[in-house]
């Protein structure tokens, strides 16, 4: 059976696409696009360094458009990119009938709420998973056993998360400080790779 | 690594022990145990039948009758068995530096909220894992693919959970009606072995 990872080269989508191919299933890893900036390369290459199928979900700017508001409106990305990404599941779910991602017990955004993944689920047919049963201890040793893993300041070259598209339209927008005061500069994990003495 | 499964005989924990064992733990499956009724011998069955190591977790009577207290003072089992399986995920992670349970998305009890979680993780240096983030759509495709499940009645002889030992306790001190009434008769899903096709 075929599954969909939602991809962005870290750690815990890594770890979810590792988890469903050895369980059995066909995985191919989305990044979806909004047609902006090709922010899809960094998560592509990881993916390709992996072994994994890796695919652009294409999505509409309008919908990227729609959550820059949100976001300006807000001061604040958590319900811009919360929104984002229902869409995204919901467009993954019209090729696939398993949706996985990378969330996990700790994170707060994105982050679907019981309601909002029994209607996820229910509306499109889909099965979703993730991994809000596991924690950062668990994803961060099993990360290390598994891939090789660079960590380095975020840039708009090496992320594939939705914050860069965002990004780039507010900086155009509104300029680098209103972008930089609502997605401040952070360290970042990225995997490049399998760790050598790993089973593939 | 060691990884500890608490271990019912059923899909979800079967399943939990599954995933950990195929990203490379060396798995463990432990059942509860309180002294007053060898519940434990089904899972251990179901364990044998999958070639895992089982553990009876050695647990005070005591507890069973603090929790047996608890359900008949409430009219309801929520929270006597929520208070059971805090206490035995506290006695496994006496020896486990990884315990797991087979919690899946849309199950109630027994269930540890987020700040039970991390409260549990911290306060005994464990990392806790569950299947938080997979919904039964899920569990029962992987399930059909892995095991060979029989389906039956639950009886006192071919079920581990709680409900076993805490029935047995108030079957003898309040009757045969009570014990039924806070635990009506249903059907359950039993691991009997692996599906033939499918890889050990």
């Amino acid at each position: 059976m075929k599954a969909a990872v939602l991809y962005s080269g870290g750690k815990d989508s890594s770890l979810m696409a590792v988890i469903l191919k050895r369980l059995g299933y066909e995985v191919e890893l989305l990044t979806a696009n909004f047609g902006v900036f090709p922010s899809w390369k960094s998560a592509a290459n990881s993916a390709s360094c992996l072994g994994f199928k890796h695919r652009i979900l294409d999505a509409k700017s309008s919908l990227l458009e729609g959550a820059v508001n949100m976001i300006l409106k807000d001061g604040f990305p958590n319900n811009g990119i919360n929104h984002l990404h229902r869409e995204v599941l919901r467009l993954a779910a019209e090729n696939y009938s398993l949706v996985a991602d990378g969330t996990r017990r700790d994170d707060r955004v994105p982050k679907l709420n019981s309601a909002e993944i029994q209607s996820f689920e229910d509306s499109n047919n889909v099965q979703y998973l993730n991994l809000a049963g596991w924690g950062h201890k668990t994803i961060n040793h099993l990360s290390q056993q598994f891939f090789s893993v660079v960590k380095e300041p975020t840039s708009m070259e090496n992320n594939s998360d939705y914050e860069i598209e965002i990004r780039y339209l507010i900086t155009r927008d509104e300029g680098e400080d209103t972008a930089c005061k609502l997605f401040p500069p952070h360290i970042q994990s990225r995997v490049i790779g399998w760790r050598e003495d790993e089973q593939k």
